[in-house]
């Protein structure tokens, strides 16, 4: 089966997992509760759908690495459903800090019930993903479950530990790329990319050697989406033209490229110390920026952790057509335009 | 030993072990991180002390409970450590919703840093209290961590669902006790007592129905402290006279008395239905709650938690000085003036 057959089975089959234990919510005196985590999943409310309830791509990456490994996936819906709840746990508060109004088109959860509930629901996300790790006890060694528990809440923490020093970069200008943003994104999107795709080779009984570069896949993999992220956020086709407001030049975040150019300490650099870039500022800023090679270095260096995660996924030596799929996968997410 | 001695031995055992979990965020880049969750734990910054530490009483009726099954409790420590952790990121992340401003006599972690770090402290703590879990895996047979990470999970659930419940019980007036102020307290308060002394039994490998005593003993013990938490909110000494505004009639909480009152349909609950109480009517309204038969219904209903809880832990049969204490410290819990 290919990537698409694949996903055509596993993705309903997480979304049922996922509901599964959603539904844990679902008493009598926490409906109104219930359905604030069902709208956040995409699941209920006005826009509900597909689009809404984003790519699943943290549990199929489980599901996929685990088929990769020979073992029946099956058995690692727990931990694909548990992923994503963390995912989502994480943009609900996320979204909460970063006062964004919109997720994936729709009202954000803070926005359409406030953020003392959304706070609250964040915290469900999260709950409920530890119990769905705990059911693993059901259907693996103990041994297994446990370190798949270790792996998921170590990310945790690096997820946590990422988004305080985004966070407290808002206001600095003296950061540095070797020492301030490759230890933030290797938290904030490297971490939790990696635990899925170590869990799977783990509970797909990987030796450790291959569990070792299923985890380095991970991490690169997390560090590549990134910072392709970043360059998008600048010379992408839509931040550069129809959603100029969304541009990262606008929103001010400290990404990869902007960090270049701060270091370089040019007209880029001089202008962004000045004070917020206008909209109207974006197409010029943006290939000033370029000007002073962030463009090239970004995407050099993109592609350079692009390489490594293909390179530790050989080393990995996935099999099958789950192993096809995830190389084909990893192709789709390391090429992506938007 | 008496209560009194085992907790001169258990109490600095506690604090070591939870500033050993917390540790795992004094990084380098995370020095500022670490430091807003030791000042929200009451080691540092400006009134660092006992008093802004809290009592820890959770982790005290952990150990205090694993030690009368007979037990080594030191075994329980991690178990101590991620109880008080879970407490602690409930308060945090209370705080920002309740809007409180001080805890513990200090600005509260979101006053002092924002509303965005706050969150992200209370998220580190929920996942350190997870780390912490994990650790029992090197101290005692692997299903016995297993069944402690599930009690402790399945209380999180519960409080949160608890949470929501009290938020959404922020606008009613249709409240009933059996109904919805029962359910409440059980997430807010008694599930993660339950949980305490629940836990110190599985971990003092305590038999079934030892267990279940127990974990019983926990929930009334909640409830009881709980309902005596709401008597004390109109008719403590200090609700009445010098901190009126901190009363819960002024706060409008929906307590257990006033739903009492709010339910008689007198004066009290068309007083109370007109808008917010102010700080000068609170003798008033206190005495015509009194009145109408809240302050005894209340008091009975303390003392029917207080009497089921001693039942429990009669039952449960706790063993030694640590069960003798273990009595002593209900006693105090149930006994308290403010």
């Amino acid at each position: 089966m290919s990537l698409k057959e694949l996903s055509t089975v596993m993705l309903p089959e997480i979304e049922t997992e996922l509901q599964r234990v959603v539904a844990m919510l679902d008493t009598p005196h926490t409906k109104s509760f219930h359905e604030m985590v069902t709208y956040h999943m995409g699941w209920t409310g006005e826009g509900a759908g597909s689009e809404a309830a984003g790519k699943r791509i943290r549990p199929l990456l489980v599901l996929l690495t685990n088929a990769a490994c020979g073992a029946s996936w099956q058995l690692a819906l727990p931990a694909a459903a548990a992923v994503e709840l963390i995912h989502n746990f994480s943009l609900v508060h996320d979204d909460i800090q970063d006062q964004s109004e919109l997720r994936r088109g729709r009202p954000a959860t803070w926005k359409k019930w406030g953020p003392a509930h959304a706070i609250n629901v964040g915290d469900a996300l999260f709950i409920l993903a530890h119990l769905a790790l705990l059911e693993l006890k059901e259907r693996v060694p103990l041994e297994m479950a446990m370190k798949a528990g270790q792996i998921v809440n170590d990310a945790c923490l690096a997820l946590t530990s990422g988004q305080f020093m985004d966070m407290s970069y808002e206001t600095r200008i003296d950061l540095s790329i070797e020492k301030d943003y490759w230890p933030m994104i290797s938290g904030k999107t490297a971490a939790l990319l990696a635990a899925c795709i170590h869990v799977g080779a783990v509970l797909g009984n990987a030796d450790e050697s291959a569990q070792e570069a299923y985890r380095s896949f991970g991490h690169f993999l997390g560090a590549a989406f990134q910072i392709q992220d970043d360059y998008l956020g600048i010379w992408g086709d839509s931040t550069l033209t129809g959603k100029s407001v969304e541009s990262d030049l606008v929103t001010g975040k400290k990404s990869l490229p902007v960090l270049y150019g701060l270091g370089r300490n040019g007209l880029f650099a001089r202008r962004w110390i000045e004070g917020s870039v206008r909209p109207d500022e974006v197409a010029h800023l943006a290939e000033q920026l370029a000007t002073e090679g962030a463009k090239l270095f970004t995407q050099e260096t993109a592609d350079q952790m692009s390489d490594l995660a293909l390179h530790s996924l050989r080393a990995a030596d996935p099999q099958g057509e789950a192993g096809e799929a995830l190389f084909e996968l990893t192709g789709k997410l390391l090429n992506r335009q938007n």
